[in-house]
């Protein structure tokens, strides 16, 4: 039976003990040639696709049923809370983020799907990290009947899955936000444009 | 005259020497009550609301014009690239986030506007990072013949701003990365949802 995750002790990490993650420290010259430092955190597991994850805004059609996305729960240590993302994870070494999409759906999710578009490569939070992603939009069609496929979780991982159609996304983050989860800043960003365009233009 | 922003070196940063953000090593147990650590960057900055940033979607309104809002072009030496960005920036040790809201923009952009409505706190990059943030809507309202105000940049900011009419938002954004500028996951993420709204629902 799972328990709830609970921090039991946060440290300052040193720097030689580090695995999964690095801080720069970069020196640059500024637009009037001045020296400066600005200092960074940057993962180490980018692979040779030069992308460090992929994140998958899925639509879900369905012959009777308006269309839906895919939004997954998981505790989150660094914030300490249940998490709403977009499906998402890491470009493994040698695969392409047009790949992993679809992988990551599948593993995350049980959903196989198409890959209709990628976006070009964007930046997670580009004032303090080097971390970047690419969007997919991958569409799942369902035929009348079909069962709800089953997850491809690894051990360790718990993750869980919530369908939303597109029209309830955004009071469904919002009701997320109150019951004590906290949203993703891309999943809310996705979802506020997505509301602002049904209901101010 | 500005030239190009350049970096002269990255190096290792020790953890006594960074200023701005922290590594954390944060022992957990997880659903099934295993012991585990996970490595997160943070903020040292974050004060009094318990929020890092915020950013601005900001609509304008104009007699004659389509609604607008505007984006920020800045070099951001982690990712070694102008991004283009929502207006945005951290919030002072005693201000809140809606206050922060209204003065960066007017800092960054020179446009004065009235906040509409402030997002729950959302996370930035809750897989590898303590980040968190607000996402404000800004409404300025223009009249006949007003003039584009001045920005109030501080000493060693270099920021250009952008008005861009929102039903040719995500072109733009598509544009800027053919021109080989980075685009922000979050400021994506908000036009691919407003375009998704617009050309597949």
């Amino acid at each position: 039976m799972p328990s709830s995750p609970k921090i039991t002790a946060i440290d300052a990490l040193p720097a030689n003990e580090a695995k999964w993650i690095e801080f720069q420290k970069i020196s640059w010259s500024d637009q009037t040639g001045r020296p400066r430092v600005w200092e960074a955190a940057s993962r180490k597991t980018r692979g040779k696709s030069g992308v460090d994850a992929v994140a998958i805004s899925t639509i879900i059609r369905h012959p009777e049923r308006k269309p839906a996305t895919i939004v997954i729960l998981q505790y989150r240590p660094p914030v300490n809370a249940v998490c709403v993302e977009f499906p998402a994870g890491l470009v493994d070494e040698k695969e392409s983020p047009s790949e992993a999409s679809v992988r990551e759906l599948h593993e995350e999710t049980g959903y196989k799907g198409k890959l209709k578009y990628i976006s070009p490569t964007i930046v997670s939070d580009p004032g303090m990290s080097t971390a970047n992603m690419q969007l997919a939009t991958v569409e799942v069609e369902l035929k009348e009947g079909d069962q709800e496929p089953e997850q491809q979780l690894e051990d360790g991982e718990f993750i869980e899955r919530v369908v939303v159609p597109l029209d309830e996304l955004y009071g469904r983050l919002e009701k997320f936000d109150k019951e004590g989860k906290v949203v993703d800043a891309r999943l809310w960003h996705w979802a506020a444009g997505l509301h602002f365009a049904r209901t101010m233009l």
